[in-house]
């Protein structure tokens, strides 16, 4: 098996390229919008994580100062998530397929029984806790089974997925792993997170269809980032998307008792972090720099119908 | 089957009569105290269920205002309770063997895979949320697997337990479920929570061995206790306190934003109740109320040594 492992911060970019042109025309001109158009998803990811994540998504959500949102389904927060999904049908809410158990005193197993899925497991019993061990370990036809669990579990509860992506970028980084991904995306009918990348080898290529939509960049503070500079960070972000789908992806939260115990000894992507997003994303700044660089918000709801 | 259901708030009194007299001495002879002491063990379930009662219930211990508590293994924080029983080796944690999972919003699944234990579930795919349809559909060949489960999955992560008990009741709400309790508690040489009541029918008491520490009486704050007499409900409980082994449980939290979440539409046993609950055990009113009815508060731990 050929691993492509980087820094878990930035795996989700290692793959896919394509020119995702269905009759020869950008997702813009498919959207209804000028061929050149600057588009935009803002993302809050991993709902359901911890109830401090939730109220700040929901929050967010809300006020629109975030367009779209993906789930964690084997977290214990899933039902409450699933509450808010069945209160708010317009909410473009999506899975973000979980592989991974990160943090130190909050820890979670897979959706599927632990005996179909044992790859998926670190020794103590919770699923692997960083991308690597994850990608190293797990088996892709029981990466597979749990990915199809998870949906399954979310469509139970009342969520109606407008999307897939993957936590921790676990399903970015293997071939095989990727394969499994857009397989399942394509079966549920579901556009799924994928960017593109310069000189993307056949086999990540060979399992895209030309409906599929392909972002053309990502945007997501990682731990370069100096807490005093986050709003210049995202502000420079904004100013220097270039015409194409982009994708923001922020981490939510309120900074209190709870986050801080769920990402204890763990800054980054820490409670501190998620409050400083969740402040940007609500501020009157952000919402400026949106309109002063002409940003068209998306929904992955909007790229659902275009995908089937 | 034969179900003895009665509202889950007293479902632990509702089994197990046996003059627990090895060698004809009461259990205060045994630990070496004159024999109409009045014993008390002061005892916080539900740890690992959210931080806030984690951290509610650590610094009781740490005050030494409870004696003992005990862990409910199929949660998220396990790992947290796990750091803090690595860290107070000679802290008293037991588990609470748990086969429920009664929340609206937080909930979580066995430890053991699903598959083996299918009539744990409820239609969701989480354990059932009351103890009368858990009874009533589980079997008890798949509840001994399970509270195996949690035992093995709590050693594992380097938790010594110290004693059994069971969430809601569950294990005392039919003589089959009952006996696998003991069955397990003595396989693996643990004290565990039983009570003695009038006339136990003779397929309970079977079940005990002439060493098994059956407790006199146990208090415990109900729904009919109103908040404004949460104080005088457990000074007068502990004055009323009869020569013999009592346990006092306490169910402790901070009434924060993330009980109040965990707990939502649920004030029974919810974060206010578990705030009122520390506020007192932590409080000068208790320690007096003990001191001046001459209690001895003993430990689980204590207890063990008996019945090896």
């Amino acid at each position: 098996m050929q691993y492509r492992m980087v820094a878990a911060a930035v795996l989700f970019l290692v793959f896919a390229s394509v020119r995702a042109r269905a009759q020869n025309k950008t997702v813009a001109e498919r959207l209804g919008y000028p061929a050149d158009s600057k588009l935009l998803i803002v993302h809050a990811d991993d709902l359901a994580a911890a109830h401090s994540v939730d109220t700040a998504s929901f929050e967010a959500l809300d006020k629109k100062s975030i367009t779209s949102a993906s789930i964690m389904a084997p977290c214990a927060w899933l039902t409450e998530v699933a509450s808010y999904a069945k209160d708010h049908p317009d909410a473009d809410l999506g899975l973000h397929l979980t592989l991974t158990s990160e943090w130190k005193v909050d820890r979670w197993g897979p959706v599927s029984s632990i005996d179909k899925v044992p790859s998926l497991l670190d020794p103590t019993g919770y699923l692997w806790p960083e991308a690597l061990p994850a990608a190293r370990n797990l088996k892709p036809e029981e990466a597979e089974r749990e990915i199809r669990a998870q949906i399954e579990r979310a469509i139970a509860l009342g969520i109606h997925p407008t999307h897939l992506d993957s936590h921790m970028g676990v399903l970015f980084s293997t071939p095989e792993l990727f394969g499994v991904y857009v397989k399942v995306a394509h079966e549920y009918k579901l556009p799924f997170l994928a960017v593109r990348i310069p000189n993307a080898p056949a086999q990540l290529l060979s399992v895209l269809s030309e409906k599929d939509v392909i972002l053309d960049s990502v945007v997501m503070a990682n731990p370069t980032v100096h807490a005093n500079e986050w709003r210049d960070f995202y502000v420079n972000a904004v100013k220097n998307l270039k015409p194409g789908l982009s994708e923001m992806i922020v981490h939510l939260g309120h900074d209190d008792a709870e986050l801080q115990a769920v990402t204890v000894d763990h800054p980054d992507y820490g409670s501190a972090w998620r409050q400083r997003d969740f402040d940007f994303v609500t501020s009157p700044e952000f919402k400026k720099a949106l309109e002063e660089n002409h940003i068209i918000l998306v929904k992955w709801k909007d790229l659902k119908k275009l995908v089937n």
